[in-house]
């Protein structure tokens, strides 16, 4: 078509895009709002990106609109290696670094030196939690779960027995990301749980 | 928390949201790698928005990428009415752009005014297949079905027993937005699987 064409670096990008399609089977403990079925990585990553074009007006500071929809789009593909680890497992947080740092150099490695590199360091970035992109990527990435838990009435958190102080423990850094979100998040989906004996005060 | 929010307005934001977590449970025809479980449509447009960042290069015409994966990412939401119609269906294509509209004007309205109309825009953008980014996005929404078929050995095209020149015909529109990717999705998805007998050739 008149265009030269790298072989190998397109063979590269197209490796990686066919070995991202296991994210869709990597399994979170949310329900999604039917209370049947849980939600898989990829659905989660897709609802956050939208919820971070809509949400972005909240962000405590400004933030790069595209490179934080790109780190919520590729943050969980090292659980393609390393699986799930669900927020409230505290056995499995202890080698989850260690799994996942493996499964970076593995999966980002597939694709051409330049993509992976950049990948990789924003899934980095995501992990350091220091930039307001990564501020406001973990306020999306807590939000979103525990708008689920609310609609489902509490389904997961019931499930595992989840107490208030675990969700408020791991939200201090959703303040940071965003104060508004924080507080509507409060008002809208934790409190009314707590009232109704869904996620236990003790 | 001090910053004055509009609460009409983050109320609709999160009515939105809820709503759309709906879009997983629109079922595609396309198999997944593994050949067992369909796609979603959620599942398909993080698969192609990452599929976006990462091969904008081979775009005919220069995009805007955050305008690309917006575009994508929101672009099967009128399904949640309207369902998905298959890309083969010509029966249920006739009815499929009544039914869409009828659906947008319900589920973009959910928004606050100003971000419904934008999105709203933005999928008849899609829709009009007319500027680079939704001609760039009609690509993706080719190559990304066609690459899992190849995987699973054309095993959506076989149980239809779509012909060879249903997909040329659907992907006369694939070169306007990337003659890179409509070549090589010909060479290494549709040429092998035409030769192998899971293409008809009639």
């Amino acid at each position: 078509m008149g265009k030269e064409v790298d072989s190998e670096r397109i063979g590269k990008q197209f490796d990686f895009i066919r070995e991202i399609d296991k994210e869709k089977f990597i399994g979170r403990q949310t329900y999604l709002s039917d209370g049947e079925r849980k939600e898989n990585d990829a659905e989660h990553a897709w609802h956050m990106a939208i919820m971070t074009i809509l949400l972005s007006e909240y962000s405590n500071e400004k933030i790069d609109v595209l490179k934080t929809v790109t780190m919520l789009l590729i943050h969980d593909l090292v659980e393609i290696d390393a699986g799930d680890t669900y927020a409230y497992d505290e056995e499995g947080k202890k080698s989850q670094k260690a799994r996942e740092a493996v499964a970076a150099d593995r999966i980002f490695g597939l694709l051409p030196k330049d993509q992976g590199e950049k990948l990789r360091a924003l899934w980095e970035e995501f992990e350091a939690w220091d930039t307001p992109e990564a501020k406001f990527a973990h306020a999306m990435d807590h939000v979103q779960p525990m708008m689920l838990n609310s609609v489902t009435e509490g389904k997961s958190w019931i499930e595992h027995g989840v107490r208030l102080s675990q969700v408020l423990g791991r939200n201090q850094s959703t303040v940071d990301g965003s104060e508004v979100l924080w507080e509507y998040a409060y008002q809208n989906f934790i409190a009314p749980n707590v009232e109704k004996g869904r996620l236990n005060k003790e």
